[in-house]
């Protein structure tokens, strides 16, 4: 009987998992069944936009953290995949920072027409509007995977010998309580739920966190009209050269009515809240002996070469790492995984998956600085990029780049999504957008790509935007 | 071995249920083991109001969907127990229309001292913080429960003679999709996860639906000083004597940015949307054979006297009717259910269940009028009780408080709420509470029994809010 392998999920990771497989495909390999389950109606994961917000028509709880006006934070020659480039797909340079829709239409584009095995589409291995209910270990080996199709709620418990574990880590929200928040007369939303900054226009924004999802939204609140942004942070500022009605400001103390009191013994009165207080990784629908128990970090404890679990066989994780680089890391997490499912490549005993392990672990305690930090990662995935075939390409470029994002950002937050950076997988230099990001408010494909006249990307455009 | 018994949810029908056991304890009669399953920390239900929208600390679906300054929307003397009256509880007559914390406290103060087993409080046998994950027939006979206690990840698997569904059924919401929704710039939420009508002053407000939520948000907006309010009705209108600024318009077809198109062809320009759309009878955690399928309805098809699940024996529902009766509704199944289980009731054979369902279906169908569509959950509740020692009252003036309630909203929908009317099972003329409702701004028990200088109540109250 032929192996089967479920992968969880089809965003960024499920997809270069499937792609993966497609990729050993087309050199003639022999593939097991593959099922790759995806409770969304389409794939793209986080990149697979809704406004829905809370639960989903189905009562699931929504997956994707979008929002409208969400940019790339970061420039996509850090995340270009090294089989698939942004000149292959759109037929002529873009800019570096290419909104939500455009970098779906990529991602996309990469898969929609791949093959797993002649005549059947990567897209037909996927079983859409699928929930996975609960993957249990099977007596003798393997998995139970009980799966429930959601428009039916017709549920089926099938045998799988390996499992991975694709459905990323920004989905289900942190959400601490403060005191007295219940008391608050304004919307309390964290960054999952939040889909726009259009009703922040003229209001007093307090934007609780100090990362990634804080900065961001804070500057699109500012984008478009906020009349004050504080950022109420718990650790270290962002530091960044904020414009004059963006602040930070320490963590909340408490709240009474709409009068905030901070730590510092200072109050301040907002019309909103934004919790931008991270995610969990949560994992309700795996048996809990089977389930990745981790902070947000560089290497989550457990995972031998930050994919294989070392708590059961055959149960893989892809992109639980905390991220400087995203799609072309999965991708190298994603075909070492394959290759090991295919035995190409063979696990060492367990005393040395957890020395390699402990090797790891006790650089990223020594890492001091962010290039220290970037490098690691860069490092980790070169590692990866080492034991598959996937295309090699010049990562301490990239670690270049990163650091000159970051001091693009310490330069100007507001301006920074305007520079051009050159992929290493193309030596294409980036082409500026024809409009300054702050302002630019269309965030449409078609907007974003006006005045193109590339019959190629054209043709491909009208395939993969249906 | 003891028999064990699940019961799922402490909100009003699982506490009705537990409250029911106590009861027979209380006359001796041998219980057996019984285990209540609460994701929440405490009981409640509805009535336990979070803060919280979308998911909760432990990524679980939120299950409250109260609002700040949500208070009855129904006269409480129709929804009075009839073993513990508001008399009992509070030691002095209060208003018609208590707000929310007013009628948690009631439905705690039922139970909070009960026992069922000496020594052993009622309280002791629900399991907060735990949810039912899957609930499966045994192959034998009963049923397998696998619970997790989401604090700690642990599940359990244990088998359970009977299973009794309490969990509500207004907890996940039906959202539709509307044409062009997601480019709607301002909040769209539902009623579920509104949380209170602060935001909404000053703000022209879109409610989508025409029953009691949409109702009861737009005259909250109202109050709270929204702009203008426009009810988005799909089928009969309301027809209340709004104020000016409330009005109802046709079903939306769709919308383009802020602007809503509607049916008849009219535009207008919103800066909220709430949608009112109502909840799905939704049991992710049952075997699919196990799910009851139905509309919100006062009669859902194959439930035995409305509780007894037709398609598999020991499976039980509580309240999951459409309802005009509550708490004493609940009251009256939990007591048959009770009863059924202890062997003091009697289940006819299969044919004789369906024929008797038909009859109250074929019933439901001639009725004509709201007094007839009343009438007909009274008669159901009476057929209960009269199989049941839950004690008997006086139904059929309860159906003639809803249509004088109807009547007093028709005549005024801001000032139904300050009329008082007269319990059945004391005789007690409710007291006129001490603002008017629409001045009314603060909802906190503390507030709303102020002047009360009653030992009695004070005393209860020290024990039941801590």
């Amino acid at each position: 009987m032929s192996r089967r392998i479920a992968i969880i999920g089809a965003g960024p990771s499920g997809m270069a998992q499937l792609r993966a497989f497609a990729s050993a495909a087309a050199q003639q390999a022999e593939i097991p069944e593959i099922v790759c389950f995806e409770k969304q109606s389409d794939w793209g994961g986080q990149w697979n936009y809704t406004w829905r917000t809370g639960l989903d028509e189905h009562s699931e709880p929504v997956h994707s953290s979008m929002y409208r006006h969400l940019w790339s934070n970061g420039p996509k020659e850090c995340l270009e995949f090294a089989d698939y480039t942004f000149d292959e797909h759109f037929g002529r340079p873009i800019s570096s920072y290419p909104p939500r829709a455009v970098l779906w239409d990529y991602i996309n584009g990469r898969v929609h027409h791949a093959e797993l095995v002649p005549g059947r589409l990567l897209k037909d291995a996927v079983r859409f509007s699928t929930a996975v209910r609960q993957v249990s270990s099977h007596s003798e080996r393997g998995y139970l995977l009980t799966s429930e199709h959601l428009p039916t709620g017709q549920q089926s418990t099938e045998h799988f010998d390996a499992v991975v574990v694709a459905c990323g880590h920004f989905s289900y929200p942190h959400i601490p309580a403060f005191e007295g928040i219940k008391t608050f007369p304004g919307p309390v939303t964290h960054a999952h739920d939040f889909r726009g900054a259009e009703s922040l226009a003229g209001k007093d924004v307090l934007i609780i966190g100090g990362s990634y999802s804080a900065e961001d939204i804070g500057i699109q609140a500012h984008k478009l009209g906020a009349a004050s942004v504080t950022f109420s942070v718990r650790t270290q500022p962002m530091g960044f050269g904020w414009p004059d009605t963006l602040q930070e400001w320490p963590l909340v103390e408490r709240f009474t009515g709409s009068t905030t009191h901070f730590l510092d013994g200072r109050t301040r009165s907002f019309d909103a809240v934004v919790l931008a207080t991270g995610y969990r990784h949560h994992f309700p629908f795996l048996a809990p002996e089977l389930r990745l128990v981790t902070a947000n970090t560089l290497y989550p404890d457990g995972l031998y070469k930050g994919v294989v679990f070392e708590g059961a066989r055959d149960l893989y994780f892809l992109g639980m790492q905390d991220q400087w680089f995203t799609f072309n890391m999965f991708d190298a997490q994603a075909w070492f995984v394959r290759d090991l499912i295919l035995q190409r490549a063979v696990l060492p005993d367990p005393q040395s998956q957890r020395r390699d392990i402990q090797t790891w672990l006790t650089r990223l305690k020594s890492v001091q600085s962010v290039r220290e930090d970037v490098q690691f990662q860069a490092d980790y995935i070169a590692d990866l990029i080492e034991l598959t075939d996937y295309p090699s390409f010049d990562l301490d470029t990239v670690v270049e780049t990163f650091l000159a994002w970051k001091q693009d950002k310490k330069e100007n937050i507001l301006t920074y999504r305007d520079r051009c950076y050159r992929s290493v997988m193309t030596g294409t230099l980036a082409a500026p957008h024809h409009t300054p990001w702050m302002e630019a408010f269309d965030d449409s494909v078609e907007e974003y790509l006006r005045e193109d006249s590339s019959p190629r990307y054209s043709a491909l455009s009208s395939l993969t935007r249906q």
